[in-house]
């Protein structure tokens, strides 16, 4: 397998993360978001992701798949062990929605070419990069007050915390103040002691700048 | 069960067309996104659903679901028929991938609290709907002209036709062209044929207004 990734993107680590809990090992192929205007949009990639994104997941048969969600769902389905989903459906339901409230109420609004976008009307993109990830984190920090145990539901390790942590890493590119979120901050903790967590981390990562 | 929901809420009217395919009958309680600043935002509203959002389902437990793709698939596992997920892996995530390109990429760039906050800093938010939802848009029509039979993957229903659906009406909504789409204006009108889909539009929810 190949995963067409980049250091700093947020869902290139979810995938990252997951691969590595999964003990999958791939071949990383580094995509430079922003060098030269984008690697994502030279031909060769844009042949292989029409949506010239990463996170890509080539697999050994050829096929590719787009999407986090739909990547690590994939994972999930294909490679059960150890599971990153409760067993219960009401505790699954409960897991998916926090990896919707990144993934869909944060990440989305934050993203380069948003920013962009913004950059072009005239808006400060670094205040809205803030304000939508400190209203992202609040709302998560109140669900997961009520669910939390060693990790974001219960005391097991679940795609909650898999989309949590490059989430806060996101938050202090963007200088997010993250004191009002401890229960954030303590499992974000308790994850990055796991070495499928901390090999996952962009710094570490080949294509990794300075 | 009862669905709290807004008759215009494109999420709300996901969650509408899966309890009708699913055959689910439930109590809809109308919260007015709008009114009075936001029904959502009034406390019994926020006592039941802390992220103050629709749509929320409440299960005759008392437990209470969020997060449109969390209660989807929640419906999907616990009442699987009819399967709205294909069993194999690897077409369980193009279907997934197609519902996170409108789930991640499209609505949440266009949602009344974005919009307000653009509005707040001199941007016109018709614009940047229409761009947003255009450029995901674009990038479904590409994905789902490789993969489209009857509906966007292959030719049974799957959850990328339920989110498929309220987008374009958002779409619309916003004044985009869709002229440009006509694979997804062809599954569109197979999907609007059937009647759990009419029966979940919002011009025919008990709060619709004229």
């Amino acid at each position: 397998m190949k995963l067409y990734g980049y250091y700093r993107s947020s869902c290139s680590y979810r995938v990252r993360i997951v691969l590595n809990l999964k003990g999958i090992e791939v071949e990383h192929v580094p995509v430079h978001l922003v060098r030269g205007g984008g690697e994502q949009f030279a031909p060769d990639f844009v042949a292989k992701n029409p949506m010239a994104q990463v996170p890509l997941l080539e697999l050994d048969s050829g096929e590719r798949l787009a999407q986090s969600v739909a990547i690590v769902e994939y994972l999930e389905e294909t490679v059960p062990t150890p599971p990153l989903l409760p067993h219960e459906p009401i505790a699954r339901a409960r897991v998916r929605a926090l990896v919707e409230m990144v993934n869909s109420g944060i990440q989305p609004l934050q993203n380069t070419r948003v920013l962009g976008e913004l950059t072009n009307r005239g808006v400060d993109p670094g205040e809205w990069g803030r304000l939508f990830v400190r209203l992202g984190l609040e709302a998560i920090e109140r669900t997961a007050a009520a669910s939390a145990g060693q990790f974001l539901v219960g005391d097991a390790l679940t795609l909650a915390d898999v989309y949590l942590v490059p989430q806060l890493y996101n938050g202090r590119r963007f200088g997010v103040d993250l004191s009002p979120f401890p229960t954030l901050l303590r499992v974000e903790a308790a994850c990055l002691a796991l070495p499928a967590f901390d090999r996952a981390r962009p710094e570490r990562q080949p294509d990794a700048e300075p």
